[in-house]
């Protein structure tokens, strides 16, 4: 069952589980979820009579980009419990002979490198949904300033949640080009998150 | 319908919809209990072979007080809702007599004050819950130590989130006593999560 076909309920029972599937990174990616949803609501809160044509046009343009990355992060949320099932599977996989020992090593590194790729393109996400914020906050109505800060909160701990899990799982890849490059961008990537966070916090 | 009932799905779109309810506050409460509900997850996944009976004991203690809150916090997420609704509500009250308008202005005051006590409470609660990321940051499974750390900034983000609804609502607040006892609780509640969550990631 997907967890966006799960009531609030079931999907907080299956985070409380002991079962590692699903953790930190769907939680980051709901999370996430949850900030661009708040996000959208604020742009169908327009200064009515005050805004602008340009800042209508800016709200509607956010409202836009934002829409469909909500059912990308519900759907990363499911991605991300998925390739940590399969890490698992691969750890499970027999190692009695040289043969199955190389074979395992490889659907391990296979794997890891699919539980590295899916919580970095939750950070992408995020990231891509962060300056829109900022566009919010200052277009959008006064009284929802709060539901922003919100957003903005749960967007950042989202993108934080997502690094977490990126830089976990690249700890065991021994890939080096891999390795490198998932690190370098998601430090750019955090880098970003940051920066556009602070700018969209200056706006409300 | 209460949101624990809701889908995930279905509570992402009441949020994104242009409808003031469910807000930030409700996010809070619900980003909140995600993070509690990371926390149990972890105190269910012992270092097993290492853990002393001491450090097993104190995960135990840590589930104990956990779980309930999750169920608190999904409350919160409704109580918010139901919050905010009474303060459009006593808006809507007429105002055509001296005798409607202070009924009116009393009643916007009284639900103000219980939009604001509810975020207050959501505080409390996150407040409660991050001590036991330290117990459990220090005694669980250090494969977990990533959803450990995304529970952490989940209820950071829950916590800020609930401030910016008590302070946004307190700047409505006439009565001065409330508005000072409130904001003084929330003031000494944000310094404790900042402080217990720096000590929870100290030991992750």
């Amino acid at each position: 069952m997907k967890f966006a076909e799960m009531t609030v309920a079931q999907f907080l029972d299956a985070l409380a589980s002991p079962d590692p599937t699903p953790g930190g990174g769907t939680a980051a990616a709901v999370a996430g979820a949850m900030g661009t949803s708040l996000l959208v609501m604020v742009t169908g809160l327009a200064k009515s009579n005050t805004n602008t044509d340009d800042e209508k046009a800016a709200l509607a343009g956010a409202k836009l980009a934002l829409q469909p990355l909500v059912a990308t992060l519900t759907a990363l949320a499911d991605a991300d419990a998925a390739s940590f099932d399969e890490v698992m599977a691969a750890y499970r996989r027999p190692k009695a002979t040289d043969e199955e020992k190389a074979a395992r090593s490889a659907a391990i590194q296979q794997a890891l490198q699919g539980a590295t790729t899916v919580p970095l393109q939750t950070l992408r996400v995020c990231a891509s949904a962060m300056p829109h914020a900022g566009t919010v906050a200052a277009c959008g109505n006064r009284s929802a300033v709060s539901d922003v800060g919100v957003a903005i909160g749960l967007l950042e701990a989202a993108a934080a949640g997502a690094e977490a899990n990126v830089r976990t799982n690249l700890g065991s890849v021994k890939d080096p080009q891999f390795t490198s490059a998932a690190a370098d961008e998601t430090g750019r990537l955090m880098t970003n998150v940051s920066r556009e966070a602070a700018a969209a916090r200056a706006r409300l």
